[in-house]
């Protein structure tokens, strides 16, 4: 918990500083150490193509961990932490950095929910912190948390998510981090309707990072995935548009929107690096 | 709670029928026989000009009770929901409306405060179905909760808060219900920016019904309201316009909203009724 408290400080002083990406490794290393003390408790999947167990306490169980992203060994998450701090992504592919970071992130929660009660908070800021420090690597700048709004005679500011402002004539990125989305997504959405209504439409680029829309029937262990992909159509079509929407645990209803119309351009989180890298995300197609 | 849970199928099956009204006062009288054993245990009020207490079982409180608005006695109940039935408002004001129904919304929200344990639930359900029955018994229509989206070759269901269809010809009235807003209110603009742009701008006139923004600190048993003025100004700009914003405990900030540009109208509830009934909720303005 004190490495957690830690790495919150640090990232709201410098998110870009490598000692962070640093700690976030140790921090790993600690949490694996920790749940290699407990069984793994398979869960009856109703995701098709997945499956998913629980780290077991015997009187606690984690969330659901999804069985084929999650790797317990530290070396393929230290490959990956060196190809993005060394931003060199030759002999590396989307897939294993979604692996790594997946299982970073998913480890810290399961730990959360072993060790206390209903806590919903410390998974969901830490996962803001371990969203925030990666995009910040990659892009070499620091986010705000806020904005101005100067409007005539009106001035305020506006909370947001994470803002990276990329400089004169770039595109800034409007960066929301949610372990799930369920129904509150809409404020995603609504966020990129203000900021495309305050500063013009395209200045913004919204780019929504979720963790796993999975949901354990603590009775059942029956596993499945709560996804409401023609709620999104409407919000993309009426509300605003998103750029992308990564997934750590990619649901297949969310990754098929690619192919419809309205098309939603929804990856793994492994790809953003790839396409930040390699100049096709903030492309302007 | 036998007596909530009737009042639910009833809405659901007829939210118009003049029995719910009944239930609702039947309901409200057992209610406040069952506060009378409780004493008020003054709260400490941060909220300029009101006052407000708790009823204190001694091992719990309820939420914070505005002592001006309040009333322990059932004759002025009677006498408000007598004149929203026969709609005649000849011999009532508008604050004496909003006290009645302020009685009757905080009175049962104050039971599940003493008698539950961090149930939000069941006061929120109730709030709606109460609110529901006031609006749906002055429209004389009943509401629906969903609309369908159909959209060149698209066609999808849009679950929404309460809707209004008052026939060809007529706005339709978009009604959520809210017991607080905080930050979830974006929600509300979002879903009304959904509807103006499937639909068209101006088809569903968006009415916000709120219970309070108060918040009582159980250590210090200090009252504050939590209202973001300049947040609402943004939204009301940006994502989509509300027509009105209707509270039984109306916080100033909100209402020196209407004052200010952008005009946001928000006001008492009991307006809601005489602005209907006087036909100038609806007109053309």
């Amino acid at each position: 918990m004190n490495a957690y408290k830690n790495i919150g400080k640090m990232i709201k002083s410098d998110a870009n500083a490598s000692i962070i990406s640093e700690e976030l490794v140790n921090l790993h290393s600690k949490v694996l150490d920790y749940l290699g003390n407990y069984k793994q408790t398979p869960l009856i999947s109703k995701v098709p193509n997945k499956e998913y167990f629980s780290f077991d306490s015997g009187t606690k169980k984690s969330r659901a961990v999804n069985k084929a992203l999650f790797t317990a060994n530290m070396q393929p998450i230290e490959s990956v932490i060196q190809s993005i701090s060394s931003k060199d992504f030759t002999n590396i592919t989307a897939e294993e950095i979604t692996s790594a970071l997946y299982s970073m992130a998913i480890g810290f929660c399961s730990v959360i929910d072993l060790t206390k009660t209903g806590d919903q908070k410390t998974p969901g800021t830490f996962f803001e912190y371990f969203v925030c420090n990666w995009v910040s690597k990659m892009l070499g700048i620091n986010p705000r948390k806020q904005v101005d709004v100067l409007n005539l005679d009106m001035s305020t500011s506006l909370p947001t998510d994470y803002i990276f402002d990329l400089g004169t004539n770039q595109p800034k990125i409007h960066l929301p981090v949610k372990t799930s989305t369920r129904e509150r997504v809409i404020q995603v959405w609504a966020h990129q309707r203000v900021l495309d209504g305050v500063y013009g439409t395209g200045r913004f680029l919204g780019i929504l990072v979720s963790l796993s829309e999975t949901k354990v029937d603590q009775n059942s262990l029956e596993v499945v995935e709560i996804c409401l992909p023609e709620q999104w159509q409407i919000y993309q079509m009426f509300i605003a548009q998103m750029k992308r929407i990564y997934y750590l645990d990619l649901p297949s209803k969310y990754r098929d929107l690619r192919n419809v119309f309205p098309p939603i351009p929804v990856y793994s989180f492994g790809e953003f690096f790839l396409e930040y890298q390699n100049k096709t995300l903030l492309s302007r197609d």
